[in-house]
């Protein structure tokens, strides 16, 4: 796409007016609801009576990413993805986003080339026009600021308060591949350092790998619903980890929850790659992360409508709130169900 | 507002929603637009039937601001008011903001604290809601970023593009006195680097200081024109300096223009710490930038409804695409106008 790939162009060398030029000029603007986007000193978008959703995520660079084993253009792509989760979890439409940039010096035009290469390819998959952003400079590293907008009939948002006592807890997807690809991804950046010659095979870990580097949001969940004619009583993306969002949901519901181990979708490689790094593999689907499935719950009554899809779970349902929050494990034992999500500021002071 | 000023608690002692909630729990929802604000997945807005503006802003330490003069209260007015001038500058009311901040560990709690006094500070002054953001550590300094939404009829919607020949070019307030503001505070930062104990008496430049450190977004020019039943033709706020964005809504608008450099309206103040620094104060005023006032064009035949309003000075007119651009000196010389914006990129090299 952007063409002299072995080139290196300082950022200043455009300027900031001609960089945002230069990097924009191949996004188009498809979506009805967009009347005006990059360009003007605000973006001017008309839902027509619907709800406007809109959601904001920052990542920062060695604390959300380690572009040692990130590719830029993965990078661009799984920003835009971490936010259109979001929306998709109001069981909403993504569709527009804004990209704002910072970048240190170190970065020549290209990488930024590449980054916005990933976010052009999220945005053409996903159907979202980008309608504004700002890029800088940084005096150290950089950091991808993306703010989401998306809309719903009022009647289809569904928040994280709706849960009920005997709702049905589901699940898309699988969990704790994404956090498996991580360990082999840093794995490997330590047999490098200690081997830059070592030519690793690690075809048995693409799933999880690309899982890491390459999550896809899922729009096809609030789909696949409004086609099964389910209405989600309440709904959260799984970004910090399974307990995490299980414990979101129940207090700001203000139920209890019972998950079953057993009932946890596992990909084989997660479960094969956990045993590979002796780790327990439903610690991993509950602490993990950064899986970006659809966390919801259900009436007993949609269960029909749901039973057999090959892209939907029921992994345990809510209770009465003082009966707390549990995990049954496979051996019968009721384990309170704890946060361990992942938390930016401890592992930053980790680094220290 | 916050208790305990003189204690220091580190980010990683809340966690990142610990200190979420902790930061954002003064902010109250008063806008009917605003749905559901912080605390779930997304925010969600209804503008029933009117346009939704968006635009968003990165402020990064050192590229955009120096702590060593900048308070972290007035960063976080000024981040809002950074952003809600783009909103103006469509002739759209501003409505909700966004929030996001990375920080660095060796800013503890009380920090964020005073930032987002200032935030708040912001959104009750300017009747704005904040509905969602995000809060991170970085490995080096403080970013925020800021994405603003507003709502406009779609016929008041303002761009940069709809200026015609001969339409009347109209600024609001003063200009150059931001860009003065900051000379004083980086020269008075050099004399207190001299001598720590010197006791600066800055009561002469307070009107530039605060014009520097505390600027206030034009939310009653959109509310001005509405009053007087003028439909500004096109429009622009002036963050780069007036020469730049003469330049844009020229290029936008496929026009050129007349500028006259006795009409631009400029502070005593201004005038005389030009004086003392030897710099041209029309200079500073074409290149300063960071004023945020609004720079419009308007149809010749509303010339009698904005006439001697003192918040509003006609500077010049514009004129076909073929005569160019021209700042009429005092002198009857002609001299085309140039872009000397500021460029975050350039000012990052030269730090170097």
């Amino acid at each position: 796409m952007f063409d002299n790939k072995e080139s290196r162009t300082n950022l200043s060398e455009l300027g900031e007016f001609g960089l945002i030029d230069h990097l924009t000029r191949y996004f188009e603007i498809k979506r009805t609801s967009t009347n005006i986007g990059i360009g003007d000193d605000a973006a001017v978008l008309n839902f027509e009576g619907d709800e406007t959703v809109v959601t904001t995520d920052l990542l920062v660079e060695g604390v959300h990413f380690d572009l040692s084993f990130m590719p830029l253009k993965h990078l661009g792509y799984k920003a835009v993805m971490v936010n259109l989760s979001d929306v998709y979890a109001m069981n909403a439409e993504a569709t527009q986003i804004t990209v704002s940039i910072a970048a240190s010096n170190r970065f020549p035009v290209e990488a930024l080339e590449e980054l916005y290469s990933g976010i052009l390819l999220a945005s053409k998959k996903y159907n979202i026009d980008v309608v504004g952003g700002d890029t800088t400079s940084s005096t150290a590293g950089l950091m991808i600021s993306i703010t989401a907008l998306g809309k719903a009939k009022k009647e289809k948002i569904t928040t994280r308060s709706g849960a009920k006592a005997n709702d049905l807890l589901v699940v898309s997807g699988d969990l704790g591949a994404a956090y498996m690809g991580l360990q082999v991804l840093e794995r490997e950046k330590q047999v490098f350092k200690a081997n830059p010659n070592s030519q690793p095979d690690l075809e048995a870990y693409s799933y999880i790998m690309e899982r890491q580097l390459k999550p896809e949001a899922r729009k096809d969940i609030p789909e696949l619903l409004q086609a099964l004619e389910v209405q989600p009583t309440s709904m959260i993306d799984i970004s910090d980890g399974l307990s995490s969002e299980v414990i979101h949901l129940c207090k700001n519901s203000k139920v209890g929850a019972n998950i079953f181990e057993e009932k946890i979708p596992l990909d084989p490689t997660v479960i094969s790659v956990c045993e590979e790094f002796n780790i327990d593999s439903t610690m991993v689907a509950l602490s993990g992360g950064e899986d970006y499935e659809l966390l919801f719950t259900i009436d007993q009554k949609d269960y029909d409508k749901i039973k057999g899809n090959p892209n939907l779970t029921v992994i345990g349902h809510m209770t009465e709130e003082n009966e707390g929050m549990h995990l049954i494990t496979r051996a019968n034992q009721k384990i309170p169900i704890q946060s361990r999500g992942w938390n930016s500021f401890e592992d930053a002071n980790d680094e220290e």
